[in-house]
């Protein structure tokens, strides 16, 4: 039996001591989790075993299989990205917008933790480890629900936090894990606004819609990535074959991979038959429109590789070796196509025009705008941050990859000298 | 019948517009909407004062009609916030975190809108106004629901904000108005998270809680503040009397104005009578705690204005002349009297010790943290942000009075010379 309500108290309690820790004691703790994750590299891999051998028998996907699985060099891994999670500089304290106003007043914000996060995930076990280190260094606590297909490798991986936390003198309470897969658990976590400040599902769209629409926690969604590439009349033929290739291949299960490429119709007829030789070896299914079509008849192999798009295809995250083509008009269009069918997360054009990609940056309104390369660097640790949390499609509160700084809020600080409000 | 589907499309659709204005289009709307309120004087006072007739007839409370009647000066008044507005640096295009990474990728970020706000208010007619002119400053459309004492003035506004959107080309959708008071449109208003990218409630805390309960759009919260200031042993006697009074008597049903001092027991039993003294004239009720009490027995004219506290009256938002008073045995307890009590709106500390004014800021972790000065100061305009939103007591997204970069998102955006991700 899990009481969340104890659980989302004593988040509530454990954050009040998390948020006045220094940056010294935070890294303290990090680089012992580090440590002590690979000192219990036996424990933790047993576990995992645990898990991937009732996957195999529950018959997972090969690809899920394959995220869930842990070695000595994954788990080696996972232990330096904490230590670089340590490395980075401590978001909490910052001082920004200083100003002293015209009656004297002295006003400043400074960045506080948001207090406790909640993140709902599925099958990847790296992911306890890169939150539960995410919100410690910024000062959070977090109430973990991990997929119950990972469930062995959690709880081992949460036992090693607690051990590093209790070595520093943290409550252990400020990484707690439901370790239960009764999903009636997450409709109640759901409803502890009291307790929890910001919710955090990564998973499928489902997952996110059923937050969306039950949660009294302010949520953060994202994730799906339905990505563009625009390959405009000037663009570099061969530099986009290169993106392409490796925007779409590369992890194809991952949202920032690429769906869909918009093809100016001036070049289309060479660009295409070139795209499709180009994917030949990657084995990429291409699903075309009728204009694109036109331009892969007749191509060597393209029978087996090429087909007609359902109209639908345009609106789907393909999470596979499959990838979209479309031929276009020109700029206005492919935004307009980007426009109607983008989830708003990664989308780029290939040009080597100024004007348009200018345009391009002005007008496309997703989480992230490319000019000239892969959507792949949609990605925390690529960008700097060290790591993330999640990558936002919504517009509030944080956009885009999240990590440190997107786990804090500010608070206002009014230095005055008996000032009053005048009448 | 108001279509609300329709509505929240044509916002959608007009936000596309509003996000791509440079500030020049916008700030000539605002100073047509400002010229408009002027010129429509009779027009928006005759509805108004439709609205006060009505109020009247149905024995509203005169705090609640006061803020109601418009005349021709706080007319001119609305007019002229529309012009300081308008004066505002345009928040949006502004480029931040700008760096070029090791791989030679440029990567910043930049502001763009929110997108499509919606706004739930109640009396004040001002608010339609000051809204619409933010919301338009920094590209956003909205739609805004008023309370239905305030119809036919917020019905005479928004045809004056719809004139002058019309006079610079811009969609009327740009500010749409619900006018009608079925509270079941509510309830369908705050399911459109696909048209409404964020929801603001203005009004008592069972309208937060039912937006919070309710809403499918992300939702900013605040407005209800039980603000502290603790007067520490060391503070300046007579500057805390005044702030004291400031911070209570200005405008007590305002979520700034104090509900709650705490005195440092070294000083209680001369400040106490002190304070009963001083706002006596403005006739202020005490509630006190016993030891409050007991420095208050036998003052000339205590016996009407003291009384004892219940142990609720400490969670309670005064919003009128009533003081609660405590005695504390020092800063520890008077933070922890704030942990346990405050709204996380607004609370300060009258000191002249410097290390309790740092261990104040740094331990009391409200939207708003003040030293010396009076709660009142939270406010838009007070801290140089021309107007508010709204004063949010929620952790994410912002936090305190909210203005023009409160109504912002941003988007990254990233520029290579054929980038692609490492493997």
């Amino acid at each position: 039996m899990v009481d969340l309500k104890t659980m989302g108290q004593q988040a509530r309690e454990s954050s009040k001591i998390l948020r006045n820790l220094n940056r010294e004691t935070k890294d303290e703790v990090l680089i012992a989790l580090a440590d002590q994750i690979a000192a219990s590299q036996d424990l933790i891999l047993a576990a995992n075993a645990k898990d991937v051998t009732l996957a195999q028998q529950n018959g997972l996907q090969p690809a899920l299989l394959e995220r869930l699985r842990l070695d000595e060099s994954r788990l080696l891994g996972i232990a330096d990205d904490v230590r670089k999670v340590a490395a980075l500089k401590d978001p909490v304290g910052e001082i920004f917008d200083s100003q002293v106003l015209p009656n004297g007043l002295g006003v400043h914000k400074q960045r506080v933790p948001l207090g406790v996060l909640a993140v709902i995930y599925e099958s990847r076990p790296n992911v306890t480890v890169d939150v539960a280190s995410l919100a410690l260094k910024s000062g959070n606590a977090v109430i973990l629900r991990g997929g119950k297909e990972t469930l062995h490798s959690n709880c081992a991986l949460v036992q090693v936090i607690h051990q590093a936390l209790e070595t520093c003198g943290i409550p252990v309470t400020a990484v707690q894990f439901i370790d239960s897969s009764d999903r009636a658990l997450v409709m109640e976590l759901l409803q502890m606004n009291d307790a929890v400040d910001m919710l955090i599902p990564r998973g499928g769209a489902g997952l996110h819609r059923f937050c969306r629409e039950n949660s009294r926690i302010p949520v953060i969604t994202g994730g799906i990535g339905i990505c563009h590439l625009f390959v405009d009349e000037s663009a570099d033929r061969s530099a986009a074959l290169r993106i392409i290739q490796n925007a779409k291949v590369q992890r194809p299960t991952v949202c920032n991979a690429l769906d869909t490429v918009l093809v100016h119709r001036a070049i289309a007829g060479e660009f295409i038959p070139a795209l499709v030789d180009y994917l030949e070896e990657d084995g990429v299914q291409l699903k075309m429109d009728p204009k694109a079509l036109q331009c892969a008849v007749g191509l060597t192999g393209a029978d087996e590789r090429v087909a007609p798009a359902d109209p639908e295809d345009f609106d789907r995250e393909w999470l596979s070796l499959v990838l979209g083509v479309c031929v276009v008009a020109g700029l206005d269009e492919a935004i307009a196509h980007i426009e109607a069918h983008s989830t708003g997360h990664s989308d780029g054009i290939l040009t080597r025009d100024e004007e348009h990609a200018k345009r391009f940056i002005q007008l496309v309104d997703s989480a992230v705008v490319y000019v000239n390369a892969s959507t792949r660097f949609t990605d925390g640790a690529q960008l700097g941050l060290g790591a993330e949390v999640a990558i936002s499609t919504q517009r509030l509160h944080a956009r885009g990859p999240m990590a440190l700084e997107a786990l804090t809020t500010y608070k206002w600080v009014i230095e005055g000298e008996g000032h009053i409000r005048p009448d």
